[in-house]
């Protein structure tokens, strides 16, 4: 018979569950999870189709609060840059999960929708196909990055000797007030990479290439 | 009396034994780690000063292939190309270790000594001391999630619907053959980031911004 908090388990209660483990200690065993959950790993496969399911379920509570028609209801430029500061947030919010979620496949179609609001923005913009998805991804790779470095402290180099590393001592002087330290980077980031994919929507257009 | 292994123990042993732990499980505790060594907990304080200094010996660990030189060896934009496909290399090999290392301090000489390599090589290429760093961390952000995409699969989505991802589809058919997946993203990132940079240089020129 189960018990009564079997009854109340579902796919979110689970991936919920999945997250605070992996926000704790970066992964997740069925049997810790089943014992977060109070019921037996077995109860777990009425709802889930094995680990890699729950990764997933891990990644769509990561996730939910991110609005993927943001990709869709501007310029692609504007779309991206939307939706990346809104992708670097909420995985601030679980930096021991970016390495899971960043080497496991997306199966979530809600998630693979995303993929296709981005690569459909791109080639409507004027992108080749073969380099879309391409460029997706390696904003994906900065946001990621960028999302951890919201954990660096302010100071983030320590010990600059101002003799040895004058250059340097000079530009943490230089620092802009008002921002902090990772905002500015993310911003001089973000703005190059969009800056460098229009450069080369230029160069494409330019040479005619197929598309 | 010391145990004969502590005669032999030294910084570079106590950091390989830290990047070996970190590699299993993301992090280490100080008696995991006299545990791996076979010493007592206090034999280490004889050599390293505290957590954050044994963090610091796993930076050294992981990074000791790199050459950055590289920084200053080229143009701006070479020396960072050149320096950034080996970082991606060296933390490609150590996945585990990417959140640790992004979200802790740099401390060693060094590699203090990389950031004043390459914000020289960024001001002699006439970038604004106020942007340097930013523009590095940016770049390193990016190098990091790329490391990251090593290890997920070459297909990265799962279940993509012909008719529902109707645009995906055909980007993930032209995707280019004889280049991998995250190698592709890698150098589309990469490439673009560095051309953002070179635009921005182009505007503060232009405008004739104070350095």
């Amino acid at each position: 018979m189960p018990r009564p908090t079997e009854a109340l388990l579902d796919r979110r209660r689970i991936g919920r569950a999945a997250l605070a483990l992996v926000d704790k200690k970066g992964d997740f065993t069925i049997p810790e999870l089943a014992k977060r959950l109070h019921v037996q790993p077995s109860s777990l496969y009425h709802h889930v189709d094995g680990r890699a399911d729950i990764v997933e379920l891990v990644r769509l509570e990561v996730l939910n609060k991110l609005d993927h028609t943001l990709l869709r209801s501007h310029s692609w430029d504007q779309g991206l840059a939307a939706w990346a500061r809104s992708y670097r947030s909420v995985f601030a919010e679980h930096p021991a999960a970016i390495r899971m979620l960043a080497t496991a496949p997306v199966r979530s179609p809600e998630l693979i929708d995303a993929y296709e609001g981005a690569t459909t923005a791109l080639l409507e913009a004027g992108f080749p196909r073969e380099q879309a998805l391409a460029m997706f991804v390696a904003l994906e790779s900065f946001l990621l990055g960028s999302a951890l470095d919201l954990s660096m402290p302010e100071v983030m180099i320590e010990g600059v000797d101002p003799e040895r590393h004058a250059v340097l001592t000079g530009c943490i002087a230089a620092l802009p007030a008002g921002i902090s330290r990772p905002e500015q980077a993310f911003e001089v980031g973000l703005l190059a990479l969009l800056e460098g994919f229009r450069a080369s929507l230029g160069t494409e257009h330019a040479r005619g290439a197929p598309r």
